[in-house]
């Protein structure tokens, strides 16, 4: 069965208040099963997959995913099960959206609007964590355009996230 | 010579107050010799399209090239001289950035915020319509995230804009 | 630890005899530990998931992943444990390959003869069956350009073409 | 109107036999008032943007076009019009072949053989320079797969490729 998927989307710099809430966000998504994909690379995404590489014994169904923007799987974190190498530098955004059946993010600048835009334009359910500099506290409780019906949905904890994550994968 | 282009981006949907700004915003880039760069599609697309296909005489320096997300160059909108098939999707936003040495937001959705996003990213200098609706008002005068030192420069008119257009060409 | 990845690349059409090497090949990549990583849909594709699939106990390392062309994990075959949603359509042949450590060529046509070109270009070591339909025969033993002093290995039985993977992977 | 184009492939190493013919067909293809799509760097790319900005006065539809795999429009080479920086590696052959309305190969290595293969693929009428080194020759006249009732058409003159060009542009 295909893994259920949550993309974990930050900066790649090194923010410790953000690497702390991508860490336990990520350990949280192991503990409940779900895979974690995210951009394979540092900040944000090195600290999701330490949270989840770090839960033992995890989930079997639990596995790191890392879509890489570059030519070479050694570009991934240490942290990563997969590395998969698209070669199309940032447009590898649309990859990591699309490969994911939720999508959390974490502060973020400029790549991750991208993601986060990606998103919602392809209808992909958004948490964003409030209370934290970047994007993600911008958008947070907030609509990208009028396509969409429902918002941006605001977290401030990730236990918080991970209970609206399971109940929005309860009703998938 | 490789042709100075101008990135016009904006939503597919019709608003007919964008669709007069960014038909303006075509008519100024062609008068000024600049090739217009854009998604190929309707709305603030096909209307800037629109404007610089109607100056008569055009500079031979000025033509209009479509970047379309789908594999069939008549997905294109009538006023483009050039259809840029890339069979990508949306991840083509990418390519019309990369493919404009300036880029101008009028109003926009989720697809026109992955645009500004990926302008910051690959510092692209940005002009973003302010006074309207949607995502180039939102991000006028601000910063996207802190790796540059500018910021998204406000314009109110299209003279306005191709003033500054000029202006950094000149500087380039 | 980034898992090692076989990719096996191959038409989607139906081919009893092309989909049994496949599917055993797949099983034997299990069996040997690595992952395979293909295309993600039907064919030679479903064949080599469904072979790895089918190994029971399956050792952890050995995942099968399918990077997909379009916008839905659903699009991929029922034995993938892993979709990526590429949305670039058959310019997901590039991620593919660079996703894979080694790639081998079963039978094929337009599809697979792209991936064998990037195989060569982005230097991955290629196996090709040879005594089949399709590109994998024709381009058996034989170099693509001469960019590279090696060749396409030639192989006929999934059992010689484990062993030269395992020789590849120890030497690597 | 969107301009007719044709693609010109070949490989970006410098080989004076291939370029002479890139050349002269990059000549015939504008003279014909067809605009140039190729890959934009070197070789057969460059040597058919020279052919082609070589006519004067050039019809005002025939223009040429890079489509660059890079990041920088700066990597073109220094007779092409408009260049299209994809940001993608050569994931952007996708993007020349769905970009030509008719494809012409000369040579080629690895990357001119993507190229073939997906203009195959997707269905684009190709035309291949017989007694030649490299993947043209090899597949000239040939099929690459079953899906297509038609076959790569050989040629072994520009004059003779730009005649089955007119053909084909009048029975589209």
């Amino acid at each position: 069965m295909i893994a259920k998927t949550v993309g974990i989307i930050g900066s790649s710099d090194e923010d410790p208040e953000l690497n702390d809430i991508a860490e336990e966000m990520g350990r949280l998504i192991a503990l409940a099963g779900y895979s974690v994909v995210n951009g394979g690379r540092e900040g944000v995404m090195e600290a999701a997959s330490r949270g989840a590489a770090g839960v033992n014994p995890r989930p079997e169904s639990s596995r790191i995913i890392g879509i890489l923007p570059g030519l070479k799987k050694s570009e991934g974190n240490q942290y990563l099960d997969y590395a998969i190498s698209t070669g199309i530098g940032w447009a590898r955004n649309q990859c990591v959206i699309l490969s994911s059946d939720i999508v959390v993010a974490v502060g973020g600048g400029a790549g991750t609007l991208s993601e986060i835009a990606y998103a919602w334009a392809y209808n992909k359910p958004v948490l964003a964590f409030e209370g934290v500099q970047g994007w993600s506290a911008e958008l947070a409780g907030k609509k990208i355009d009028t396509k969409r019906t429902d918002k941006i949905i605001s977290v401030s904890t990730p236990k918080e996230a991970i209970e609206i994550i399971n109940e929005i994968f309860e009703n998938m």
